[in-house]
């Protein structure tokens, strides 16, 4: 396989379509405001976590054509002119946003990209591929994390992962709450901590499995696990697991854990902790993987299961049974003017103009539950309207307002010093813990409030009325 | 971001971790055979189409690790012997593979590997993580190639893809069946066809509709489509676009087509082809898109609604409702010796030692609807046993049988001219069609038998015999 890497072409075709009219109509540095925002929670859930910042962020900051690129464009018939334009296009744009490891809800933006309508247009693919993917991969890791308490969650998804989505998908993994991950790519380029001992097909190369575990413990003596279901794990694996502690012990070292990978995890981690108690071995831990999803943790967590490390492959990484998060990426404002996008549902048409969303905070200083969505002009709130019913609305004054939307980036150079990976997610966590319980429960979790201000709801019905002449 | 590309950290770490007990025990090279299957087929069908083939094999030919991989494999505290044993590393085993655009059923090996333990071991995971994903993206475009006649199908998957994943997702598509794809990398690496013209921020941009059909024509008159539902598509859309293609035959160009993408697609298409063919405009196209799947298709075609085209978008690169093929790749022999995983649950039991895959073809040079596994060595074949219940067996006698896995690869050196990604697809569709309709259908397929040789039924039950005492 090639070398891969994001450039001008990791887009769709129609993007450079209409780069090239707006080009040659001499229009492509025009100003343009574009918003990107999701409509929908996956699984069921009640927010989402913002993830992949930090990757559009680089993506952005190096976009362009490569002399392949260049090439290929020529090839499948881009006008010449256009295709030299492009060998020193960069973008130049700004970027608002919110903070990486975010909770985030639907129909709010929460990234907003200033620049030339053509350099804002070529980006959308990429921003839409990296902030859906990876927001819904750490969403699906916080859910994991807001139960099982502080057991260690580790990814193991990358043979299960869609192709090199797996690379990434580590990484929002983190940010969501995971602590560690077998893939070692991942590692290398995020500073995850790896993780990660032996397979099945270790033991299977022995004649008997103890000589498996001895040679692996005499080789590989520090966090040592031994995989202890390939014949039986009651039978075999744990007693066999147990003698080769035992002798370790009296080399000085210590067996870190046992990982069950088959059966039932919350009978065989009972039946082998007191086991590996009885034989005084209360330090090793005890692993779980098979086929892991929130709703298995919780279930291994309220049978209080003795395991202190989930290992979590496809259902992490591939996030069934959404398999998507449906963010997108729509114009909110072009050559001077606020634009909208109609649509029969208006659930589905936008919101115009440059916005800033604000956070509404209780007394306590946790989140109230609702974010209003303004013109980024405004300075004093009276009310928030529901986004579709007319009849529906709150006042919002007495509360504090957080604006969630920073700049981040200015005429395609980075803004200050980036978060980096760990402190992410330590900044998720927060502000999950801000995020009320009900919120969070998997069974049809208490809705959290998106409202507009009335200067912006003014604004969209004026527009919509005006396109509907 | 950096650039990125396969080399020997896209692993899990166990991998290296077993690799270098094997290293440092003087065992590395010991002789290794690795089987890849699969055991469910995803979307409650009938087959799964082989894919990904292509992006292993070249994988494989290329695999090694880094300087930076080096690097960080010495940082996280790998055996220094090992780290520069691993600086020469290379794949240097051989694999044996049915072909590419296959269909292939549950339970049998589709590819083979034999080298050391050592390079077999770390290959694991980027076989699995490629083979696993392109099959089910390439068996997700065959179900909708199997409903949607000589319509074209087109892959806009890319912004709502799993991440990186979009790269191949868009390959794999043209193995099951489409024609062509929005994704402009996948179009310069794999020679598959881009399509796509505008989105609905073009439109936007301007004040009327008619303005931005008219610009787009003026600069793109070839392949020009419009997209109709930005404000009102029978309304709106389709009387501009009329207006605009009769322009546009002044000029003697002919607009390609039009774009729907909300509304009842049915009901619209319809109406729509109503008024270009009243206008005289029978070449005008219509392309279908909005949350397309197989079964959305299926009814569309069954409403015998005039689509040309129907672009897919996230159900065909992210899979829902199974986001992953539960691939495996399992030890079969080492050392001499055939090998065996066993499992409380005698279908997870695998199948020891080197063996082929027949397939039964009918009288009429068809799939007779069964398949064989059978030791490599067995010449002869009587009865095919069902892999589990030990009442269940049929007589293959009198069926010609073709043999599925193929060397592909010796000595980490590709075996002769690799096929296009034409010739493969144009291949499975050939495949495709020896398959049995009943086999096809969404509901309730029939089941393609999967059986095993008395060969080898008798040797894996000697070796569950011998393990379990």
């Amino acid at each position: 396989m090639k070398n891969f890497s994001i450039t001008g072409t990791y887009t769709d075709l129609y993007q450079l379509s209409m780069g090239q009219v707006y080009f040659l109509k001499g229009a492509g540095e025009e100003r343009a405001v574009f918003d990107y925002f999701f409509r929908k929670i996956p699984f069921g859930g009640g927010y989402v976590v913002f993830a992949g910042l930090g990757t559009v962020l680089e993506v952005l900051e190096e976009f362009s054509f490569s002399a392949e690129d260049l090439d290929y464009l020529r090839q499948i018939g881009l006008h010449e002119e256009f295709v030299t334009y492009l060998r020193n296009f960069r973008f130049r744009g700004s970027v608002y946003s919110a903070r990486e490891g975010d909770v985030i809800f639907p129909g709010e933006p929460v990234l907003r990209v200033e620049g030339s309508i053509l350099e804002a247009q070529i980006v959308e693919t990429v921003i839409l591929n990296l902030l859906n993917f990876q927001s819904l991969v750490a969403t699906k890791a916080a859910r994991m994390r807001s139960v099982a308490g502080d057991k260690i969650l580790s990814d193991f998804g990358l043979r299960r992962a869609q192709g090199l989505g797996g690379y990434h998908a580590s990484r929002a993994a983190v940010v969501g709450g995971f602590n560690s991950t077998s893939n070692v790519v991942a590692g290398r380029d995020f500073g995850v901590s790896v993780a990660g001992t032996m397979a099945h097909s270790f033991i299977q190369r022995y004649e008997d499995e103890l000589a498996a575990f001895r040679d692996f413990a005499e080789k590989r003596p520090h966090n040592c696990v031994f995989l202890v279901d390939t014949y039986d794990t009651l039978e075999s694996g744990v007693p066999n697991a147990i003698t080769v502690a035992k002798e370790m012990e009296e080399n000085g070292h210590r067996l870190s854990g046992i990982r069950l990978d088959s059966g039932d995890l919350a009978y065989l981690a009972k039946r082998a902790r007191r086991m590996l108690d009885d034989a005084g071995l209360h330090y090793v831990t005890i692993t779980a993987s098979n086929q892991l999803d929130e709703y298995v943790i919780k279930s291994l967590q309220d049978q209080e299961a003795p395991i202190d490390i989930y290992g979590v492959g496809t259902n992490l990484v591939t996030c069934p049974p959404d398999a998507a998060l449906d963010g997108v990426y729509k114009l909110a404002w072009s050559n001077g003017k606020p634009r909208i996008k109609l649509s029969d549902n208006l659930k589905k048409t936008t919101l115009p103009d440059r916005k800033q969303v604000y956070r509404l905070i209780n007394g306590n200083g946790n989140f109230y539950g609702a974010d209003l969505v303004a013109l980024e002009t405004e300075q004093s709130f009276q009310r928030m309207h529901h986004p579709i019913d007319p009849d529906k609305s709150m006042s919002v004054e007495g509360f504090e307002r957080e604006p969630l939307l920073h700049p981040v980036m200015k005429d395609g150079k980075l803004i200050g010093a980036q978060p980096s990976l760990e402190e992410i997610a330590a900044w998720s966590r927060t502000r999950m813990a801000m995020l009320a319980a009900e919120h969070k429960r998997f069974e049809f979790p208490h809705i959290y409030k998106v409202g507009i201000s009335t200067e912006l709801r003014d604004l969209r019905n004026r527009l919509k009325n005006q396109y509907r002449n």
